[in-house]
Order: structure tokens, then sequence, then C-alpha cells
């Protein structure tokens, strides 16, 4: 078993530190990630420029490959054949926050797994619900051991073709948790806000601003399982088909 | 009816120059797209740097907004108030290839047009199947008619929320159009190779080449409607859950 190992948050960030050292307990690892963090970039194939893939060293002394591309590229260029030997499975991750919601399409993480499954490799997103007033270095030992798990359930049982695994863990100890929980996708409600400034010449420019999103509690949920300290499985598909709005669409008249 | 224009191909590209024209027959059409190509750059929200918000010159001698973010963060700013009117619906587009299968989480011009569904304001991409092959200035002219009949057809009926219209048009005359179909997502395959170069220092870089990625002719698909003749409207949606295969999930063991 030849896992890839990938990250939105860049090479040398610890989420993803942890996570390999974990993996390497069940499979040989090769570790492709961007070389500086991606988050919230989305499923990106860069395609109007070329790019780098750099041996770099780890903060354990281990070897990784870096690119100057997104998390999907990284993925990409993998498969793709910048590593040499055949990838089984692609893992992203660990972000140190929760990928719930509409976050999805948004997600580095989530969007190196579509990747994966675009490129024909099963492919598995890790997220830690870290609380957000939190500062200092977080601990990834939970939801490392929780990546172990899943890939090795994933390992036995596979994943249907085109289907992706989005896991989000709760911050808490292992003998904490509740369980594993298959989830569907809740919902996201962004409390973005423009923060409008002057540069130092007097000319206006804008922050993304505003609070960290919310999520909405409820039961089946990806939000709903972390709340209620279980770790969520949403598998997620690539066709978005709006199938129940198909109908109404058909009854319209064009003249 | 005060519609935003954008686009991934950058603010100065004909396919939304001639999208602008068209519209501005049924509403006041405000335009905010990127200053430059984000074509494959997939659904960002940028949060770890500001954005510009400029004045530019339309070739035509309209005024637009041109920012140094993604298709979808120009959606956002207009949304959150850089734009200060009242926004009733975005189109995007007119994007000079198809976009279809799954190109829709990679392509600035449908994630162009989730951003406003998750920020409220119904959404609408709109793509035009060009030849490949083709060189030269394309003809925008049925692909932008037909993007006025989807915005008045879309006045009138409305979308469900949460639903996002992705629209492809063939590359023909007017008259020669067999109609309108509404349609699922289909399949794409991907002919992407790997292109290894040397730099003039001997140092490794690589593109992500190989052939433009063909659609799997299936009734019932956008590729299917478009190949046939007819306007694809396919409505997407931001839950991605892969509900059939949560089924055979719930029955996995973790012990």
């Amino acid at each position: 078993m030849h896992i890839l190992v990938t990250n939105d948050d860049g090479v040398q960030a610890p989420g993803l530190l942890a996570l390999a050292q974990e993996l390497r307990k069940v499979g040989k690892v090769t570790v492709f990630a961007p070389d500086h963090n991606w988050s919230a970039s989305g499923h990106v194939k860069t395609m109007d420029r070329p790019l780098r893939a750099r041996d770099v060293l780890l903060a354990d002394g281990t070897t990784a490959l870096a690119t100057d591309g997104a998390p999907s590229d990284s993925v990409a260029l993998a498969l793709l054949g910048v590593v040499k030997e055949k990838i089984d499975l692609v893992v992203s991750g660990i972000n140190p926050h929760e990928n719930i919601g509409h976050d999805v399409t948004y997600s580095g993480t989530v969007t190196a797994a579509m990747e994966a499954v675009i490129g024909g490799v099963p492919g598995i997103a890790i997220s830690l619900n870290s609380p957000e007033e939190f500062k200092g270095v977080l601990d990834y030992d939970t939801a490392a051991i929780v990546a172990r798990k899943v890939v090795q359930k994933v390992m036995t049982e596979g994943l249907p073709e085109g289907v992706l695994l989005n896991v989000n863990v709760p911050y808490l100890k292992e003998f904490e948790l509740k369980g594993f929980m298959i989830t569907r996708q809740g919902l996201r409600l962004y409390r973005d806000e423009l923060d409008a400034r002057k540069d130092p010449r007097g000319k206006p420019y804008y922050w993304i601003g505003g609070q960290f999103p919310l999520g909405v509690l409820e039961e089946g949920t990806d939000y709903g399982a972390i709340k209620a300290g279980y770790v969520s499985l949403t598998p997620l598909q690539l066709d978005l088909t709006a199938c129940e709005a198909m109908e109404g669409m058909k009854k319209w008249k064009w003249g």
C-alpha cells in the first residue's frame, strides 16, 4: 500500500507531519504538498505556467516533495508520474479546521481528494474541528489515529467509484470519541464582512473579513456529528446535478 | 433588474463584452471581473491578502471594475458591498470553451456562479462549445443571445434555492440551434500528460500537458445536448453528498 500524503497548509505544517508519521504504520508514505499555504484556494489545475517539484526535509528528518502549485496540482503531478511508484491512495490533511457544508468546494484539503478521484485513485480528506479560540500548537494525535483507522477501513472495504471521503474529527482525546458516523454534507453559514481600507497613498483596498463561519446543527450532518463527539465521514461525489430542480425546469416554455 | 457580470478569462475578454452588451438590453449591468486569466483556478476565497477593485475601461467605452482576486472573489466583494447597488443576479462568462462534467469544480466561470448562490443571489454560468481547432476571434453572438434568453427565463421562473445554472452553448448560428435541453452533469475524460523539462540551469520543471479533454457522449447530459445541437442547461447544487454510497458505508464495522 503506497499512500500519497498532501495538504493545503503547506508541506511544513504540523498536521501533515502527524498524518504522515501515523500512516507510515500501515503503508509506504510519499509526501508531496504545496510549498506554501493554499487554504480556500479551490480545485486548481495549473496550466498556464510550469510547476516545480523540489525535495525538502520535514521536521522529523524524512524527505518530501514540495510544489509551487496547488494541493490538487501536487496530486495531479504525482499521479502523472512525478512520483514513479504507483499510488494506491491519496490522503489530504490534517487540516487544522473542519471542512464542512459549503467549505468543500473551496477547501484545498478536500479538492486534493477530488483530484485523486478524478485520477482514478481513492481520496480521503482529514480535518480537525479545533476550537476557534485556540492559540498555540494543536494536538493532532487523535485525528492522526482516526486517519489511520479510516485508511485501514478504506483498504479493506474500498470506496465506490467516483466517491471521495470527507472526514472531520472532533478536538477530543481518542477515548472521548463517541464513534464513527456516516453523514451527509451540512450547511455552512458564512459571516464574511467587507473590511475596506486605504493604503498609504490613499487608494482603497479590501479584506474579505468578518467572523469564522458557523455550522447549522442538524442530525445526520457533518457538523451535527462532530458537535456530538463523533468522527464524521461524508462520502462526496463530483456529480453536482440538482436532480430535483430538473423536473420543474423541464416545464419551462421557450417559445 | 441589476445584473453582475463576471468571468474567469479576465475583464478584457471578448466573451465578457458580448455578454455585458446583450444583457444591457434586459437590465442594468455592472461588470466586475478579474484583471487576468483565472481559468481552472477553482472556487477561491482570498483571505490571506487584501484585494483591489480598480475602474477600467472596456473596448466599447463602458466602465468596469477589475480585481486582482479570483472570479469568486469578485462576486464576494461585489455582494459584500464594493458594488453599492443591490445585485439581483450574477452571470459569469462567456467562457470560450464548454464547462461540462468534472470541469465544474475547476472552472472559474462556474465557481463564480457558486459564489453567487452562497451569497444568496441566483447564479448562471455561460460557456461556449467552440471548436478545439479554431483559431482567430470567436463569434459570441449566439451565446450572448442565449444568455439573455436564459436570464429572462430565470427572471420570470426563478431558480430553486441553492441551485445555480450551468449553461453550455453549441458553436452554431442562432437559427441552427435545436432548442434548450435540461440536462444532468456528464462525464469528462481528461487526457493530461506530464511534460517534464529542464530549465537553462538543468533543473527539472513540469507542465501539466496533454490533449484537450473529451466528453462522454450520453443522452440527457450536458455534453450529449451540445453535441446534438441543443443549448444545455444543467442545474447544479452545492451539496455533494454521495447518498447511495452512505448505505454501504453504514455497514462498516469499527470494532
